[in-house]
């Protein structure tokens, strides 16, 4: 792991203009929350010059800090079939990762506010063809869903690694936000008395499901990654 | 609200390509889902030609389905001051709306999968000038957040109401997908007899937590919001 990386928003396209005081500077933070958080969002270009739009599509996603990109390696994986893959090679690409940690009820609706960790990292996506860093890289997305899990599967079929492709973002270029605990309000509207607080929220896991055809018990893996969230949340 | 829309997936920006199995093309489910939901994430381009590229940022949103955009209106708001509200208004942009209920332990890497609910809308925003509309749509992101809470709030100032860009997004190009349930396996995978399943996943609130300088209880408006997300969550 790279530890002489400048701090976070080294670019003039990921330094943060709005709400600077809200801004992660310390790259270990970063790593901290890419492990913690789960969904990310991906924005593609789609289409060219006039007609050209964004789309913004949820994914899941895996980390390698030690991975061969800039800063590490955000790994995507999605069907060779799927059109987002093919424009995202072309082009810049923006991932953004966001856990909503609560909401804000403030005196004001101007100072009405969501508490949140989000992550924005720029990059031109990389395809990964190198068979052991795509085999690396799905166990990455595979253990980020559920820790540990990849080493209990059976080995992945040529048919099905045939059928995913694997894209690697840098991580170099990337600005992190965070907004915790209560309102910022007027001091006339505080003066006057009023409740303000927050509601914490948090994303919580039930009980594992057993598929119908499901034989023997929960696995440690799963049950593991159930006790995590129950413990903590996200 | 017009009940005369057709189904969802109306253009090809907005034609699912890939798992049109669990396309949802009933607009009312859009609805629904729109309100449960808490947090957007936008898509816009920025810069131009060969340097262009998206950048996708999370925020609060509203729903006014009997707005006066087509599909009904999705208003967004930030500051004045914001570089992507100027960005978003020349171009066409991708809101879009996902909420984690899941994660999917299969019995392959390949079937592992996420259960989730996204909505993706595209279009071309709408500045909104109104003042009524102003407020309308205001109220409509405040009482997205926390339902009734608008009604309980001094009313904004012209200052703060200056500070303030709102934009609408027409609600008619939108698609919407959704996976819930546990793994689809091979049958070689399921005879083999191992477990499988799914981790439910849900985002809860916990107690409010008053401000050092609230005064009073906790408000019906948000003890009932917490109520509600402690009863079924997101």
């Amino acid at each position: 792991m790279d530890t002489d990386l400048a701090p976070l928003s080294p670019t003039s396209r990921t330094t943060v203009n709005r709400g600077r005081n809200r801004v992660v500077a310390d790259r270990t933070r970063l790593h901290a929350f890419l492990e913690d958080a789960m969904l990310a969002h991906l924005g593609v270009i789609v289409g060219e010059g006039e007609a050209n739009h964004p789309v913004v599509l949820p994914t899941a996603y895996g980390v390698d800090l030690d991975g061969p990109d800039a800063g590490g390696s955000l790994y995507l994986h999605g069907s060779v079939a799927a059109g987002w893959l093919g424009r995202a090679l072309d082009r810049d690409v923006c991932v953004t990762i966001t856990e909503l940690d609560g909401l804000v009820a403030a005196r004001s609706a101007f100072h009405h506010s969501m508490n949140y960790r989000s992550a924005v990292v720029i990059g031109r996506p990389r395809r990964v063809d190198d068979h052991d860093e795509r085999l690396h890289a799905l166990a990455a997305v595979v253990d980020h869903m559920i820790p540990g899990r990849w080493a209990t599967l059976r080995p992945s079929t040529r048919k099905e690694l045939a059928a995913t492709a694997v894209l690697a973002v840098p991580l170099a270029e990337a600005s992190m936000k965070e907004r915790a605990g209560g309102p910022v309000d007027d001091p006339d509207d505080i003066a006057a008395g009023a409740w303000a607080g927050h509601i914490p929220l948090r994303r919580v896991a039930g009980a594992p499901v057993a598929d119908a055809d499901a034989r023997g018990g929960v696995p440690a893996d799963v049950r593991d990654r159930v006790a995590a969230l129950a413990a903590t949340g996200v």
